[in-house]
């Protein structure tokens, strides 16, 4: 990926303790907005502390932006994020807020800002909360900084998102299961995975599982390998397969898929799997520790350097910033390279 | 538990190293049937090996009563049955049959064991699989006993049948990732496990995972305490919860129940879990193993003892005998023990 | 099990709510002792919560009883204990006391529960910390109610401890991993396991592991089981195994035996692991779980009872009471039975 | 990283159906060399239908070089390698031979690949295996293509070694479970983790576990960082922590510098774990499983271009080759960006 808006941050120049203090910048806020992903815990750990470590004072802002319309603040010292590493969900919780949409809600959002003295905020979130800080700050003079946490890996600039790969592996965990029942019984599975508008984690955990078939919204022709999949088993006794779907292949998703199956191949034993929350929870993968980690700090690290209006991201391995306006535009780029793949494994 | 049908075979003599030979017995068959459940290999491994250290020989009839029928039989040495104790589902497959229902069927069936020189057969399974071997017994001279098999621990005349405690785990596991996006967001989860006529596996979970609500065909008084739940949730920000709901709670389950709730109380964010397969695959706790292999040894055992029509339970920690006429009486007792424990831990 | 002094439980009567009020105790005090085991965490919940509901007041007392020495005590309110069913360790701390073992140290303790107004204390620990219990309660006027709480499994008069399920599966999951190497590389491990003076944990994970040869300070045949099994090795290619052992099973633990076996089989290629403290820590099982659970709501009831000086135990399913005077001689019975099995798969 | 001798093969024409036809290459052979790793099963896989693909016939030759000097060659079939993608190990075993680096041992594994057929070879391992095929494909008329197998990540010119990031995840997960212990009993553990050269999983996953110190062979400061860490602790009641130590920081490993830690700190509860083996076994995570067969794929590819001495490597998400060469220089490169991060989150 190359992307000229980003800055190369590894050469940054740094003072002998590797700490920075700006005169200015004497208390941050920091939030997790939108759907909760496994490492945002991670994040605000590395957020709070680096913030210490550089003299600033930090306030956890509950609830996304709908607590910081209402002013649910708490302090956050060192000991507050103490064993939260390894922790799923979000200890500031999060929510949707419809309130915020408005110019009422940001006005509201601002005042309890300023009575509480925050300076400037990180915001943990996809593309929908960097669209709203990136509004927010054009209105008022504060300044955010974005870090990617989503389980969807959908954003722009950064090869990576917090709780993506954690979501990975507890699909591919769980379908190793299903593929325990599928190949006892001779039956077809239909495992919906999360994806709306991008099947990156079907496609991923479909390779990961040796997936007979999988069904993502970029490429209809996986739906002749499907069909090649099933007229091949009528052919044969104790077939088994698991097939891959992503929640927006199509209208309907994995039930109404079988149903057609069904009725087209009434001699197969097809059943359906949607995974649902369980992927979303649970403990981070290590690689989602330590990104979140780094961009946690690296989140510091900007608004130090009086930074805003960026998310900030990871490229071929290095911490990158990447302006929101960009960030926003949601990356649906897909590489065909694993699809090959699929396609000639399962021949 | 006192079941006066049981022997307690603890005290059974063994010869000085522990194994035994019956003249007339020489070829033993072993099968799977029914759904599939974790520790199932660990029982075909510890029957196979029991068998050859005893001086039989043991063949794997493939597909439960279908296999049997069609002579899907392969020989199954100590090697073939190595490196398989930690895996989910059967190496042997399973299937149900409806030919077997018929007396032809089963005329075929005992055709081809007679060809293959079986004289005796373990079958692993639930109350189904053993009426199918007492129907086969009664009609033709050939032995079955029978090992208890099934996520739903639901026979009667033993405290363990194999998988419930695995699949317990694995929807604990799960409730406990789900637990993290409820938290997070505040949102009350209700999540469907297995338990179509009985709400063991709902109802140990739900304490395991410390659930609000637990709902379950025994009970309907559970209906009650959801409703306090939700009406407390009505007058508080934050609200989260986990309700758990055995599939056989209600017509329609979680889902259905998810719909009503929202309607009652549109103020509440309601998801739905439906667990699925997830519950019956991965690598058995070892408990599951352990008991598998004792009951694996057991059945073995008793073939040698000249017996038939048993199958091999757990008793108070102790291998037992029970006629197949009462482990298919299902067993659906249930204990208001943990019942009364959620009322109180939840207020 | 058949323990005269037992108490079956399961027939106590209860007012119609559940609940049960006695004028008399109004605060009663709960604490961890001894090693930490997975589970502790939902006693102290289950502790509470019942204590709670029956309008007791609760206090935590940290640090075992050097804390109670100390008076580091906390108040525990209902939400104290909220979310921390599935977390291993105790969030109440534990450690051992020197000073508890003198008449001075005990004084301060009952001078600190006393100005603290705690009527009553729940131990949670194994038979050291019931013996400090008993010994107080003889000095001064305070019960006790204990509730087992070991990853060794060795108190006598109940079935099950808090923490071993989950020590148990820890070891089966580590031998899995290690198993994948040992086949690959033709190596033979020797895996050390908890048990310095008993090989319960040893026997039946390596049960559960099909492991080759299993060493434990009851018997002392093994060791020739080793023998055969490696002179085996010596005519073979590829031959990979594994050896559970104890850690008491005989001085120098693992290491001093891999010493050994490398000079007479010098062609074996014989590898070391002790698997130490990952076998302690970590989520508890389901049923560690649900028998702290029963364990906890049992104690606090145990108390309204007006009894002291008892363990709540688990026996054949059930909730029962054991004196301290019996649960503190050390439960070493040993069935052969697994033994037995282990010597007929291996052949 | 950017390294000039390797090519970018995303841009790599392919005929219509992705598959491409030599009609020189007929039998590939392929192997697993050095220390097992999770992962190796999924390249295996991969390379075996791949080749299928391209109508090649596939040899597996078991026990690395020294089954190929022995001859010890089986045929692999696509249904050889369905169901292995999850599991740890290597299904060909692996194997050290001394024999392999003398003239004669070398002469006899040539004679072996002629006599079966074999026209290429794909390895996979780490730098000792590519080292010796690259000899041997200098001696005689054989192709090899590498693919990273090493838990170690330690191989010049890919960011991706096969098992590496499994090995990273199960050293979490163990220190996740020791945390429970270190802070419920306030001690401090040394935790000793694979590499003798390099700290890379040493460092990763101490950040990933939140250590509050990490020792590794690449940064000797670190042992002020532990003085201080452990200074503090002296003047703090209930001091927890843990201390990450690569195998490679000092002679003695772990247990001599906690016996160190003793003599000074004679006040601190001090314990060691080395955890050994746990790191090497169990199932691959999803990136694990997709990279090995990306990597699979691509060294089929490799061969049908008619390439020789290159390893196929991931380099910013894309397929690189890289000369054998070049790869066996071993990357000790280090990034000091995360003992930064470590520095200022543990002040």
């Amino acid at each position: 990926m190359t992307i000229s808006a980003m800055r190369d941050l590894s050469m940054t120049p740094a003072t002998e303790n590797g700490l920075r203090r700006k005169p200015i910048l004497r208390k941050i806020g920091v939030f997790t907005s939108g759907g909760d992903a496994p490492g945002m815990n991670a994040a605000i750990r590395a957020v709070t502390r680096a913030a210490i470590a550089n003299k600033l004072k930090v306030t956890g802002i509950r609830r996304g932006y709908q607590g910081m319309i209402e002013g649910d603040f708490i302090p956050l010292r060192s000991s507050d994020v103490s064993g939260i590493i390894q922790l799923g969900g979000t200890i500031l919780r999060t929510a949707r807020s419809k309130e915020f949409r408005t110019p009422e809600g940001r006005e509201k959002a601002w005042q309890q800002l300023q009575n509480a003295g925050i300076d400037a905020v990180v915001v943990i979130g996809g593309d929908g909360s960097f669209t709203g800080a990136l509004t927010m700050s054009q209105e008022y003079n504060i300044s955010f900084v974005g870090i990617p946490g989503t389980i969807d890996n959908d954003i722009y600039g950064t090869d990576y998102t917090i709780g993506y790969e954690t979501a990975l592996n507890s699909v591919v965990c769980a379908v190793d299961k299903i593929r325990d029942t599928a190949v006892s019984h001779g039956r077809i599975f239909m495992v919906e995975v999360m994806g709306r508008e991008a099947g990156l984690l079907a496609l991923n955990s479909g390779i990961a599982c040796g997936a007979e078939v999988i069904l993502i919204p970029e490429s209809k022709e996986q739906h002749d390998a499907l069909k090649r999949f099933l007229d091949k088993g009528y052919k044969r006794k104790e077939r088994s397969g698991i097939v891959i779907v992503a929640e927006g292949d199509e209208p309907g998703g994995a039930l109404k898929l079988a149903e057609n199956v069904r009725c087209e191949h009434p001699e197969l034993d097809v059943r359906v799997s949607i995974l649902g929350h369980i992927q979303r929870g649970g403990s981070p993968t290590a690689n989602d520790r330590i990104n979140a980690t780094r961009m946690g700090v690296a989140a510091v690290d900007a608004l130090l350097d009086d930074q805003k209006s960026i998310m900030i991201g990871i490229d071929n391995g290095r911490i990158v910033q990447v302006p929101f306006n960009k960030a926003v535009k949601l990356n649906h780029s897909f590489d065909r390279e694993l699809l090959e793949i699929q396609k000639m494994l399962n021949i």
